[in-house]
């Protein structure tokens, strides 16, 4: 599996730039010792041998992190972080680092799309979903707060799995935000479930969370009843092939008995939609604020190693109070409230993970906001690559409860055996 | 004021050993610069120019960071934590780091205790202890998880705040522990509070956490109505000294009209001892379990550079799994549940931080027994060292109401007021 995965790197990673840093030799002996336990009936778990990324925020001991900026040039942390530790505890193969925009936020490292190298592969776990989009990494990890995940998976054709809130220990990776969840991206809904449990068995959640719970293997598909078709804020910028796309998807879960509610008769649904409309603004402004720190030192030690884009961040930031910081997490707690009668009336919630295919140019890593109500509402979601526009690949999101990642990840087989394309 | 620091500590630091690193010229350019800016009238907040010490387990940028294990020799930061950013940007001299137990645990480095280098200072937060106990500095940061604020100001002599835990940002300090909080240290109960406040006013709480609120002053003593005196599980090794200051204290409180409720009067209060009973064996499950990371990877990394009472809980925490880390946890919160209808019937709760002066040897900080309640709890506490035991100095513990953290420091002062030496 390791040669397959260095063949598409030798063939895909001069076009798609995925990686920030790999280490062949340790991946080999790695990938030796696997094979050693498979063939000797004593495999570490269901992932040992697997190889995979991990997004250039998170720690590794053996390789660079550089968290997207050149304030990081240089850095090789001591150990590892928890998730990559429960990785190689697992018996996982680590490859490389992946490409993440800087501080994994807005802006851009050099990434491209492998369905097309002028356009954006999604942000901000950018290099993650390009090599699995590619099979140069059976699995990597990345982490979203807004739509780092669920976007850059759909737009180059990888499944995506975020946790509840919590889920994954966050140690050691560069991430101090109350929406933010270590996430993986896999070639199949099951490795993503498969990889983020055998993580998780070893490591646990986030302090004071036990993490996500449920089997080592994944969940069985599960029909789901009923779906609750969510249009966020973004929906008048859904373009018509992406918009057919779903349509079709949709007739065909209705097609096996799958039934989809909206907004027009399901007033929980109407409700979830109203409270979340606001999800990006009341999202910017709970980042900015808890991102005071480390801005704040990073622009004072090298101010200019810090984006324009961070630096309009920092600026933001230091017009926040405390109180501005409570108000938007009570907005948000309020949000979350609505859920409840929601998802008492269906299986999941289920939408589409951007505007159309990944848009031409570079510079941005494409709108989030079909995918941010999801991270405010802090519940699991799931990727599905199985819608497409103009050619392009697209997802498919459902959305569960929290806690029961299990569940969704169930309901989310099931759709993705009917639809796969 | 900093060179009165550097005074005591010309005197002090060949005894007591309080300090892993120094810097004497950017802690003068700072004082400087603080003067300046009061002679403006223009000081950046009320601790501009506090000559200031930061525990060793948390970051700065321009000091080695050693985490008290030679893991780290020679591990210096980039940038500062969150705390040390909000005191830098407070206007606070940042004189040097201060000795920590290895990992903030139990494993004890050099400092001794100023008041007879025979004993131990207590630990984790050895070295902030007893600088402050020795006016070396003015205030000092912390972490507490079990006893390690309390005790040790206790100890030495000095008033140790832990806040509500989330109540100060712990980024960039290693410091993962679902009890575990950043914590202030300081020659007087208001400076504790005004350090405390004008950190979280500039970088906040843990994520999802505002952070502790209330006046960027010292708050107004306020007579308590009601203390509920816990005995913890600790109390039947209470030596005859410790008890009888403890008991002259409560008296001189009765005395000025405070009602001293104990668990024969009050069965709320009874509850709560009966639920905190095993405060320390389900301490140890929830640190234990979340010390799978990292102590894994400094095991596989380098076991030598180990401790071998790290080790042994490297050991412990494989013998957990998952269940057990979310059994524990729904034992922590039926704990905290009783603490709800006790708080209606007082205003806090009052009981001693050890079982008598600090004990004579180095090789151990001294038992945490009476302090761990607080810690299982998720209250605030202060610690105001007003009692004494054979010529050794002692604290009376307040806890308060989780996120009351103003008001128990209001009733602290009234109490430090009628009790202070």
């Amino acid at each position: 599996m390791l040669e397959d995965c260095l063949e598409n790197i030798a063939q895909w990673e001069p076009v798609v730039g995925a990686f920030t840093a790999m280490n062949v030799d340790a991946a080999r002996q790695a990938a030796d010792a696997a094979t050693a336990r498979w063939r000797a009936g004593q495999p570490k778990s269901a992932i040992d041998g697997m190889v995979v990324g991990v997004k250039d925020m998170i720690d590794t001991g053996d390789l660079p992190t550089g968290m997207g900026s050149p304030l990081y040039d240089g850095y090789t942390p001591r150990f590892d972080a928890a998730s990559v530790q429960g990785l190689r505890e697992a018996g996982a193969v680590i490859l490389g680092k992946t490409v993440t925009t800087e501080f994994a936020s807005s802006q851009p490292r050099s990434t491209r799309n492998p369905w097309d190298p002028a356009r954006t592969p999604g942000g901000s776990s950018s290099g993650s979903a390009a090599a699995v989009g590619t099979g140069m990494l059976c699995g990597a990890l990345g982490t979203q707060v807004v739509g780092s995940i669920s976007r850059p998976a759909g737009y180059c054709g990888a499944y995506g799995y975020k946790p509840t809130p919590g889920g994954i220990n966050r140690g050691g990776s560069l991430d101090f935000l109350s929406q933010s969840v270590t996430d993986t991206i896999a070639a199949t809904l099951g490795d993503a479930w498969v990889m983020a449990r055998a993580i998780v068995e070893r490591v646990g959640g986030d302090p004071g969370m036990p993490g996500i719970t449920g089997p080592l293997t994944p969940p069985a598909a599960q029909r789901p009843l009923r779906l609750a078709l969510i249009r966020t804020a973004g929906w008048p910028s859904l373009q018509p092939a992406a918009q057919a796309s779903l349509e079709t998807a949709l007739e065909t879960l209705c097609f096996h008995g799958i039934t989809i509610l909206t907004r027009e008769t399901c007033p929980a649904l109407a409700a979830v939609e109203a409270a979340t409309v606001e999800a990006r603004v009341q999202t910017l402004i709970i980042n900015a604020w808890k991102w005071r720190w480390p801005l704040g030192s990073y622009v004072a030690t090298d101010h200019s190693n810090v984006s324009a884009s961070s630096r309009d961040r920092h600026i933001h930031s230091n017009t926040l109070t405390q109180n501005d910081y409570s108000v938007a997490l009570a907005r948000r707690a309020a949000a979350r409230a609505t859920l409840a009668t929601l998802l008492q009336e269906c299986d999941a919630l289920v939408s589409i993970t951007a505007a159309g295919g990944a848009p031409v140019g570079l510079e941005k890593t494409g709108d989030p906001i079909f995918v941010v109500p999801g991270s405010y509402l802090g519940v699991p979601g799931v990727a599905l690559p199985v819608l497409e526009a103009d050619g392009l690949p697209l997802g498919l999101q459902l959305l569960g409860a929290p806690g029961a990642d299990a569940a969704l990840s169930g309901h989310a087989a099931f759709v993705d055996d009917l639809l796969r394309i």
